[in-house]
Order: C-alpha cells, then sequence, then structure tokens
C-alpha cells in the first residue's frame, strides 16, 4: 500500500477534477504491475496497473493475485468504464483499498460487486493517509467548490513584509511554496498584488513530482475593473497567458468558487492573495486549508496579515503539522 | 553528569546572581555524594557534594574519586571559600566538568591549580547543555545587566487578545509561563498592563523545581507617573508586596537594566509586558531571549504584537526550539 500511496502522489494537481489514486498487484510478493491515474479522462489506476502487469507478461498470474488501491475502485461510469468491472474480468482474488468513496451513492458499492463475484475485499488500510490523499476531492466532489487553501509567509509579529522588499522566505520555504502551487489547479491573487508585485505564479522550482502532463496553475485575478489590470503584466503576456482568468466585482463568493470548479474543474485553490482578500475569504469561512510560513524575524511591515480588527468570526488551526524548513517554521493545518 | 545537570537545574530561579550548578561525586560507579548551589552566600555545588559524601560515612572513599560539576569550580574568594581548595582538601582524583568559567580572569585557573596537586582534569563534558545553563548569568557577569527574556502570547496572525477577553494561551502553555517565571528573578510590565489586567505575576501552578527557597519574583512596574498606578491593585496589596518595584519616567533603559542588576541582583529578567513597551526593548537592542507562545486561532484583536512600523532595527530569531504544548506551539530561542 506503501507503493500505491507513493505512486498515487505522483498524480497531485494533474488528476483534477478526479482525484489522485495508485494501484499495484501483487502475487506472492512479486510486483506484477502498477499504475497511477494521471489525467482525468485516461484510464484510472486499477486500469493501469492491470495493462502493465499485462505488458510485462503477467497476465496468466493475474488471477488470484491482490490489487491496493489507495481509494475503493468506482463502480459506475463516468468518461472511463467501471474498474470494478476490469478487475472481476482478469479475476483479481483480493482487492485491498485504503480510502472509501465519499459519495454516499457509490460508498461500499464495490465491496458488493466484487464479493459477489467472490473476490475477498480489504479497506481502511492506511486510510487515514488515504484519505488525507483525497480530502480536497471528496471536499469538491460534495460541495461543489474547490477546497481553498491559504498559503501565507510573515514575520514572527505577523507582518508580511520585510524592510527593503527583501525575501521573507528561506530557499527550503520557497520550494515548498512551489510544491503547494504543483498541487493545486489555480492560484487567486487580487489586482491590487498583479499592480503591485507581477508575479508570474507559476511552478518553477525542482519538482517532487515532476509529471510532464502537469500544466501551469490557473492564475485567477480578482478586481473591481479589469482596465485596472496592467496589460503588460507578467500573468497577461507570459507563455501561459491562456490559463490567467480576470475576474471583476465578485460579489458572492462562494458562488464565483462554484464557478471555479464547474468551469474549470478546479478542485485545488491556492490564495496567495494581501491581507484584505485574505480576510474576506477567512470571513466567509472559505478557506479550508491553512499554510503559514513564519521566517525567524522580528520587526516586519506595517501590513499586518490580516488586517482590521477582531475577524466577525474566529478560526480554529487543527491538525497541525510543523515543518522546519530552516530557519523558517511552517505551520499546516485545516480551519475550522 | 547527567545526574550533575538534574541537580543544577533545581537551583533555576534561585541562585542569583549565581548561576546554578550541580555537582556529583562517584568512586568505581558507586555515588558517594552530590550537591547543587541553591541561594547565593551558601556553599557551593562542590562543598555540598563533599560534605553529603562525608555525612554518608563516605569520607574515606573521597581520595581518588571523581567529581562531576557543571561549570569549572570556582578557584577564587567571593563570599566563600574557593572550591578548589575543598576539592585538594579531600584529595579527589579527578574532576570532571561541562562549562568553563566565563570570566577571561578565572578561565582555566581551576585546571591549572588542581593539576599542579597531581588532580585529572576534564572540560566539556556535556559541555553544550552546562554552557546554556549558565548562559543568562555568565552573560549578565560581562554585561552587568540582566538577560532579558520577552515572554508573548499570541494568535497565528499576531494579535496580543481574543474576543471576549478569553484566555489566548492552552493549559499546558500556561505551565510553560509559569515555569518561566520560576527561572526568573523579576517580572517587568509597563503601568498600562497593571491598570488593565491588574495582574498578580506570581509563580502559581505546579513546578517542575518546586524549591522551598525559591522566592517571588520582582515585580517591576515601568510608568511615567507613580499615581497612575492603583493604590489598590494585586501587586500593591497582596503577600508579596515588598517584592513589587515601581520605577518611574525610565529614559534610558540600559541603565534602567545595569540598575536592576547592581542594586536587586536580577540575572533573569522576564519580560511580560504590552506591545508598546516590548517594541522600545527590541529597537534598543536589550532583548536576549524570545519566547513566542502562538496560539492555534486566527482573528485577534486590533493589537499587534509590536505595534506601528518597521523596526528600527530588524531582530533574528536564532538557535530556535518548538515546544509542542498541544494545541499551543511554543517558538524559544536567541534574538540577535
Amino acid at each position: 500500500m506503501m507503493r500505491a500511496i507513493e505512486l498515487a502522489r505522483k498524480g497531485l494537481g494533474t488528476t483534477s477534477p478526479n482525484p489522485p489514486v495508485g494501484a499495484v498487484i501483487v502475487r506472492d510478493g512479486i510486483l506484477l504491475g502498477e499504475g497511477y491515474h494521471e489525467v482525468a479522462g485516461e484510464p484510472h489506476a486499477e486500469r493501469l496497473a492491470i495493462s502493465n502487469a499485462i505488458r510485462k507478461g503477467n497476465k496468466a498470474l493475474l488471477k488470484g493475485a491482490t490489487i491496493y488501491i489507495t481509494l475503493e475502485p468506482c463502480s459506475s461510469h463516468g468518461k472511463t468504464p467501471p474498474c470494478t468491472d476490469a478487475i472481476i474480468e482478469v479475476e483479481i482474488g483480493r482487492v485491498v483499498y485504503g480510502a472509501v468513496d465519499p459519495d454516499d451513492r457509490h460508498r461500499g458499492r464495490a465491496d458488493e460487486l466484487l464479493r459477489a463475484h467472490g473476490i475477498d475485499v480489504e479497506h481502511g488500510v492506511c486510510g487515514e493517509v488515504c484519505e488525507i490523499l483525497v480530502r480536497s476531492w471528496a471536499w469538491s466532489v460534495k460541495h461543489k467548490r474547490p477546497w481553498v487553501l491559504a498559503k501565507v509567509a510573515t514575520t514572527m509579529d505577523g507582518r508580511m513584509t520585510r524592510r527593503d522588499d527583501r525575501w521573507l522566505s528561506s530557499p527550503k520555504a520557497l520550494r515548498n511554496a512551489h510544491q503547494l502551487r504543483l498541487e493545486s489547479d489555480a492560484i487567486l491573487v487580487g489586482g491590487g498584488t498583479v499592480r503591485m508585485d507581477d508575479p508570474a505564479l507559476t511552478v518553477r522550482t525542482p519538482l517532487q513530482t515532476p509529471s510532464p502532463r502537469k500544466l501551469q496553475p490557473y492564475r485567477i485575478v480578482l478586481t473591481e475593473d479589469r482596465r485596472s489590470i496592467p496589460a503588460d503584466c507578467m500573468m497577461l503576456t507570459d507563455q501561459y497567458a491562456d490559463r490567467t482568468v480576470i475576474i471583476e466585482k465578485v460579489s458572492d463568493f462562494q458562488k464565483m468558487l462554484e464557478e471555479l470548479y464547474s468551469r474549470y474543474g478546479i478542485v485545488n485553490l491556492l490564495l496567495e492573495c494581501g491581507g484584505r482578500l485574505l480576510r474576506r475569504f477567512l470571513e466567509e469561512g472559505l478557506v479550508n486549508e491553512w499554510v503559514q510560513d513564519i521566517a525567524p524575524i522580528l520587526g516586519g511591515g506595517p501590513a499586518p496579515m490580516v488586517p482590521g480588527d477582531y475577524l466577525k468570526r474566529e478560526c480554529r488551526f487543527k491538525e497541525e503539522e510543523i515543518l522546519a524548513c530552516e530557519p523558517d517554521i511552517i505551520l499546516r493545518g485545516i480551519l475550522e
């Protein structure tokens, strides 16, 4: 299962609106085949693992073998036929999967179907890790809008800038930030950030899962007036300019997110906006996950991370994870 | 040496202006005696360990035994005679110590003296831990003012208050805060904190090193006008009122610190002041150590930790240590 999880992670950032899934077929301790889902519309991990086994000349061994999958195999027709069919067809003997299908209508259906064909089924193996892998996807399937991860870099005194415009983040923390971009379908900023910093918002540093299929994330710019965005800005002039979306005069943020999901298939949305916009997302309870890179510095600029008075609604940070990115400290967790 | 360090830690908070020191005498793997320095003017750890051994009937065994001491033994007359004399007198065979004497005039003197009497000497054993134990003392000996530790509790967005005046810190983090008070000789706040919060600034929770000799720390209040401090405030009316010192109209902060050192023997000063005073200490480069308790909350009050624009001088946070005080995270390190 650890290998299946490793494979699934290769799909992070390329599978939306599908989830990342990995699969490994084993018999008597021998690896027969493996695969992971890479791009929506293409075969799922299970089918890829089966065809990988066949290509390796292991077809005859599939009967009675065990397949490890990070997610409950699909049992319904989508863009591709159900994976349960493929598993039944090659007469796999045992199916072990991690996370259950988040969709109430499908959950457990695979177990029934497979067992009806005499196949052993076990689930929940490495369940927690497998569930975190598909957490954002499961959430967006249910809520019909993207899982929103807000990323901020601050001084220890909670400011977002340093004197003389120096970088706040350490090289290690910057690599982490690019990894977040890699795993996201889109990055959102406000017009002010474009005018002030003219960022490219592309994935640039060496990547942990360098899939050649990874497209640059969409770049979403929220503005009151699209004419205020300089026509010669990076995002409108670089080679990925067709991945830049300017959205004007948003009044209903939740609806805007729903549109990003339905129209662009955005499951993982990364906020890299300034404090004012961040405050709006926080107050409307639209931020799911929080990543804060704390630089080991006191005495940052006048701009606080979340400007203004108390938030209408205090957010609790949970399931925290502490990453030491010397000399920075990165806190990552869920917001409630 | 680990036992000697454990003993030394028992003296934290009671030995000033002396350093905490522990000593253990061993022979053939048998513990003959042990001791730690508890209060200035009373015997040092080495002498206490020797008399402890004698009291246990181990006098005859001291000849040729090994003494482990966390700090280089003193070789000069202070309020008590030099410890090297005592070691020589009972004919200890080997001296192993951790930290060297920070005073250039004395450093290494013990080695010479002891070796001249045929005693083996080794130093630097667990040197780093032993040096951190006496770090604040060594610093104050050199600079003639207290080692200043600033302690703040903040939200993740760097604010010092929560809506409805609720506590920011978790119970575990509060215990840590009281441990800091225990290890301090004095706590400093501004008049505003007294007027607003009326704190007691006493050590209250169960302590890790509950020495009966521990006095409550001095409470230092800085104010422009002593009449602005309510006469019925906690610090002026509780049973430790004689440990409250009000200082008016401070213009030279460094000089004020020098007076706290020379007049009250304050080696470890804990700042629990508000942002305005904290900013002043930071800008003047008078803060040595920083402890920040970060509560897992976003959306704190309007008061930022360090109010105002960029600090005149950015502080770097080093040698960081991360303490998980679920659900809080405590960052502790040196400021430069």
